[in-house]
């Protein structure tokens, strides 16, 4: 068994991930803690205890091999279950996910789009087909969906949820701004773009004045 | 002088800005720690701590006033400073936040657009025009921009940010995948969504084992 891995940690995995990709796109086969830290903003101290939770990677006095430490990462994320992906409501938000590159980069399959409007049902967005979302239950199960992304509005978002007990469904990436609470079996993460915006304009906001 | 606030709190405080905005919408006047909790999936210790930081809040053992507390959580967070905000990159993530409607509903102003592609540059996007990459620095002034909203491809962005050293903008939320770094004098939020994918698909591969 592995140890207990704090969610700051597991949260900065995707960056050390996004990190070594692009160094190796560059064409580096090593990579210090030292540098890698400056490429983050990350102290090498803190990228050290992080993969150290994980095992014994890189050498000492040398540093990470960079393909090598970014295929662990990608394993340790679960990348390589190839997790079948649905995205349910294809507004702006839905849209956007739906061409969103990270997803199919990152070994994620998208294999269903749901919405209820009558005139996306059956329209191509990104190379898949949108479903309606009365067919939810029957599709996921057809397709075996693993995670569903949640972008439609907040009436529907708890009973689409909750329609979701005991299917194929592992896992909800929520970006409806909601304490949706999800069925047991199922892990919910919560996408609030308004902590970020709202942090931003925080830290700009200390020592404001306006103008006259 | 305000104390240190430490970056989760002022995290938490869009989401306690978001759940009070529902309360009032169903008509609670009063809201108890205990409730306020619940709804978040916080504890209310959590909760009682977080708003301490900025002074004295509700009445002991009655409950935080709903509205009161909203206003003075939006005022912290500096939504009442009214930003002018711009997006730079207008592809399906920048048309997404163009319709985003928490940008208007927390009182930032929406008031440019741009892009490089000459068939997107004078079409309007959810009632804004979109301007010439090539005339940001202008714009920028003219319209007395204060946000940056980064929605542009990875090779593009540090130029635009740098060109933005000296300008009346005084904050970035960065959607490039990129370590990018602000000139001096500009706050910068990165919002990388492989954190919540990959926490997510992390969680839910733990004692997977793909069927067979």
């Amino acid at each position: 068994m592995r140890n207990e891995i704090s969610q700051a940690t597991i949260e900065r995995l995707p960056l050390y991930l996004r990190t070594l990709g692009i160094a190796e796109t560059e064409g580096t086969e090593i990579i210090s803690s030292d540098e890698f830290g400056r490429r983050l903003g990350i102290t090498p101290e803190q990228i050290r205890k992080d993969l150290a939770s994980f095992g014994q990677f890189g050498k000492k006095g040398v540093g990470y091999y960079v393909t090598e430490l970014k295929n662990r990462i990608a394993k340790i994320l679960g990348f390589e279950n190839s997790w079948n992906v649905a995205i349910v409501g294809v507004g702006n938000l839905g849209d956007a996910l739906a061409h969103y590159k990270k997803i199919p980069e990152l070994g994620f399959n998208l294999v269903a789009l749901f919405d209820v409007d009558k005139k996306k049902i059956g329209k191509e967005v990104n190379g898949v087909v949108v479903s309606s979302a009365e067919d939810l239950t029957k599709v996921v199960a057809e397709r075996n969906i693993h995670i569903v992304i949640l972008a439609v509005p907040t009436d529907d978002a708890q009973d689409i949820v909750d329609s979701l007990e005991g299917s194929t469904v592992r896992g909800i990436w929520n970006f409806v701004p909601l304490n949706i609470q999800a069925p047991s079996g199922i892990r919910i993460v919560h996408e609030d773009l308004t902590v970020g915006l709202g942090s931003l304009s925080y830290h700009i906001s200390q020592n404001y004045t306006p103008a006259e």
